[in-house]
């Protein structure tokens, strides 16, 4: 079994256990780990949302991606009922094994107001103002 | 006093008041909000980390990135020991105003590993593999 303080000084294209990652992983006392959503092509960041390890397995697996939501306490695969679906192309983790990136693509907006992003208010020094409209 | 519900309907261009945005933001139970960083011009997502309202606050003054540290129970003034501090470009709230997003100028490499971006082991179907090298 290795650990995330050992692949500090492995080189671009070597490999490790998938098991070893997956057992690595850092979750909160809730059992969860943030999971970033980029659009793989863009590089638009477009959410953060919540995995459990069942979902970080299922979306490995389909190569959909599912979420645990937190609001709702169960799985969310991304555009169940909107069909705005996330399709995983490339997922990391980094170096304190406490967060993951997912490059997606995306169809249509990520945000549940119809925006892409779901980051679309930016907080200035004296006011903050919408930077982006529904689609 | 508006929030985040209120912010849904307004349009590009319109303005909040900060107080009301920081005021609304939705702290962890020890005070802390989750926020990545990311590169503003190639778009490269560096790393995750995680701010309470006084490193916001100083973010936006000084215009220098401040995190807390919860290994070390502090304010982390990124790179305070190794040099490779971040800039403000731009800070955004998501729309449950639970994560942020920085658009940053880093200096340097992000990771403590000296790569880019902390996100250097892309985990697969079957095994997992470093994506970049120390710089």
């Amino acid at each position: 079994m290795t650990n995330f303080k050992y692949y500090e000084n492995l080189s671009v294209n070597q490999e490790v256990s998938l098991e070893d990652v997956l057992h690595n992983l850092v979750f909160n006392e809730k059992q969860l780990i943030p999971a970033i959503a980029q659009q793989h092509d863009t590089g638009e960041v477009l959410m953060m949302a919540w995995m459990n390890r069942a979902s970080i397995e299922e979306t490995l697996k389909t190569g959909r991606v599912c979420y645990w939501s937190r609001s709702r306490q169960q799985y969310w695969r991304k555009g169940e009922s909107s069909g705005h679906e996330q399709r995983l192309v490339s997922m990391r983790v980094d170096c304190d094994g406490d967060a993951l990136l997912l490059l997606v693509n995306q169809t249509g907006p990520a945000c549940h107001t119809n925006r892409r992003s779901c980051f679309y208010v930016e907080i200035g020094k004296e006011s903050c103002t919408i930077i982006s409209d529904k689609e």
